[in-house]
């Protein structure tokens, strides 16, 4: 980048909104990852409009531009070149307003999902959306990646959660959309363009979030089950039984369990091992002991018709915690090493039949491998931590292939919630067709004609 | 049009696809409407296969077309003009499946809301979205539209049950994203684009609806509140105290519970007219009692805090009814001859000076006005049902002057659920700043060069 370019943008950002050379190359790279940023120049705007000065400068001088927030992601979507200029929103990080009655909040896009969560819970409010790296996920990626999490059951995506944005278009552009309504049929809804388009279409820098009452209750059940058609009915037994309360469905297969509650790993087994599946079942509502009484009924009633093994019910918040604890506890998948993490998606008819399969094909190729299987079952959202015996680089992309390449024939999708990036975009046509894939080209070719935004990611 | 046109149209659908002149002209333009169709050739394909080789011809030709389903719109979206060519998906009425494990219904467009409603009840499942017209709204017609309803405020917009859609391009592509998951980030929501576009950058041919366990309870009531600060009050009492189960709150000025609860009206007034508003608050749950229980205990705490100043609980099937008989009952506002009917959405804040100044407008212009105010309080939606002494035709522009130009300065939006077709178009600008309705433009001409999908509408 010529010294004219880098005049410009310190006299939009000033000097201290620019970092050069080591100053970016010092830092991380991401959780989770051993390397650094490789950027040569790094801009932090503070507002909207130098957001703005930045990209019409950029695209006027065909400048790409790589927009980062938490770096929490972990398909190399925010992956950034040498010669690529990053576009930090680290200094535009205030919460605006948070709107009891109106239940939203105006956030600016670097603000971190626990920040706005610690916010909101102070006047009684919850922004339900929920995930491990919340400390330093930023809203604007969470909006960018369209985010999932632990309550997608009950509560939705980030898509689900986002009233308005405003965005700055490659051109310099900014589409203000802050709407605060649940409804509001005026037109083309644009904000979807922007959510899950993982900053290729335009870049969030202010968002309207949707806020809900504060749950009154948690209650959390640990369930054993023996084979995979009770376990499924017993999802829909729960979600019936429940009453809309059920918030979490999260799905163990008999490794994962056992890896979290064996030493090293601190937690101790609330049930005993060996079954073939678990299930962290929680539900929030609106009184603690009604709601308590209830799951209680629910689970005696799966007893009674045979859908599950065993059930522990968490009787303090201790407990509540310790069993979210087992769930959460995903590093100990790299006890032997950092193992391919993938996040996919399929019809939860074809759940059992696609494990069977992946577990077939690692262990023809690796007898030695580790398979850990867990996931968000409710939303069809199934996790693999995979460890080869020998986990050389050039096993990555065969593991891949396995995890992914079964998912075409069953209508399942390569990503579910973590988005596509870098990482998964050499699989997208498995779960895209070639007509789909034209039109999010057209897509890209119309908001970034000269290819600035994120460029390479996704298509 | 001319004959070598219809020739091609009826080698692509049939003779009996085509209806012509006069069998065209005899439909009915639409529900509530004294009118009948104007245009002269209408063509009912069976698959989707004969919708794309029909696009391709028209758009070949620059032959415009209005895509049909049930004609139960109220923004006069599905207009067709004398030269424009009518599509209507009538025959694409099958549901291809419903599937009870993963939760989800395929449908053809042209398949009635209420026709899937009924199937999937028999499987104990319920596909949530709700709303008068029922019987006639097509799926495709809701999903084209963003139908909103009775139960938002529990499950969201149509576009929070669309899974996934089928749509035909303006050159004739076919794009199919048939998605069966909750989740699924491989790349952009292209279905986004053709939910809430009201058929004019696609013609949806079939869709993927999220269904849910059926609810195994309902229960409802009836409350009058003198005041709007505790209505509101009430609203974040109620959705905090019943714990996710709440699923309608339909709020009543005083004026609309007056004319719906007296004669020649059939419903006998639940609660003493006079209070200032009236609230029917639904909850639907897992089990009658409890949930009830629950309902009640709710009630009476909202009574000891003074947000309430009275309250009657349906105790049967009959008293539900007949309380939703009485919100339903719209079509009293007809009683001095036909209303202008509004639906718009504004912050809730804003919502008692908004009322406010809409109806000292209508009392400085025609002091003998009704002004009938009811709506879906939790989602910022309210209906306006107004009647000026004299309804000639150039009153209706006047009246939609008073009730649309306040939005602008409160950030409220011309249309909620019902979209903008032709009758709202002129209004767009009060609720979409320039650059929005630019990059509407962008996306129209971006999928539609030739402008022949539902031209002039929107925008």
């Amino acid at each position: 980048m010529n010294q004219v370019f880098v005049d410009a943008l310190v006299s939009i950002a000033g000097t201290d909104g620019i970092l050069r050379d080591g100053d970016v190359q010092g830092r991380s790279a991401g959780m989770l990852r051993p390397d650094t940023l490789q950027a040569n120049l790094l801009v932090r705007p503070k507002t909207t409009a130098q957001v703005a000065a930045i990209l019409k400068l950029c695209n006027d001088t065909r400048q790409p531009v790589v927009t980062q927030g938490g770096l929490t992601g972990l398909v190399h979507g925010a992956d950034a070149a040498p010669d690529e200029l990053i576009l930090s929103l680290e200094r535009m990080n205030a919460i605006e307003e948070v709107d009891p009655l109106q239940r939203v909040a105006v956030v600016q896009a670097g603000v971190t999902l626990q920040a706005l969560q610690d916010a909101v819970e102070k006047q009684d409010l919850s922004f339900p959306l929920d995930l491990g790296a919340r400390g330093s996920a930023t809203l604007g990626g969470n909006a960018a990646t369209n985010a999932g999490g632990n309550r997608v059951i009950r509560y939705g995506m980030m898509r689900d959660m986002v009233l308005g944005v405003e965005a700055v278009l490659a051109d310099g552009s900014v589409v203000s959309s802050l709407n605060r309504m649940i409804k509001n049929n005026a037109g083309y809804d644009l904000k979807q363009l922007f959510i899950g388009s993982e900053g290729t279409l335009g870049v969030i820098t202010r968002l309207v979030l949707r806020l809900r009452e504060r749950p009154r209750s948690q209650n959390v059940a640990f369930v054993a089950i023996d084979g995979f058609d009770r376990l499924t009915a017993f999802l829909k037994h729960m979600d019936g039984a429940l009453g809309g309360s059920l918030s979490a469905f999260e799905a163990m297969w008999r490794e994962f369990y056992q890896l979290v509650t064996t030493a090293p790993a601190k937690s101790s087994p609330p049930l005993p091992q060996g079954h073939a599946y678990y299930v962290l079942v929680e539900s929030l509502g609106a009184d603690q002991a009604l709601d308590g009484a209830r799951l209680e009924a629910a689970l005696e009633a799966a007893l009674q018709q045979g859908l599950i093994a065993d059930a522990a019910i968490a009787r303090s918040e201790r407990e509540r915690a310790a069993i979210w604890a087992l769930r959460d506890d995903v590093m100990q998948t790299a006890r032997h090493g950092m193992p391919f993490v993938f996040d996919v998606s399929l019809p939860i008819a074809a759940m059992e039949a696609y494990v069977a399969e992946v577990r077939a094909a690692l262990a023809t190729r690796w007898p030695q491998h580790h398979c850990w299987v867990f996931g968000h079952l409710g939303d069809g959202n199934l996790h693999l931590a995979i460890r080869p015996a020998e986990a050389r680089g050039d096993t990555h992309a065969e593991v891949e292939a396995m995890v992914y390449t079964p998912l075409a024939n069953i209508g399942g999708s390569i990503s579910a919630e973590h988005g596509v990036g870098l990482e998964k975009k050499p699989y997208l046509h498995l779960s895209r067709n070639a007509t789909e894939v034209a039109l999010m080209r057209a897509l890209k070719r119309s908001f970034d004609p000269n290819n600035i935004l994120n460029p390479g990611k996704i298509i």
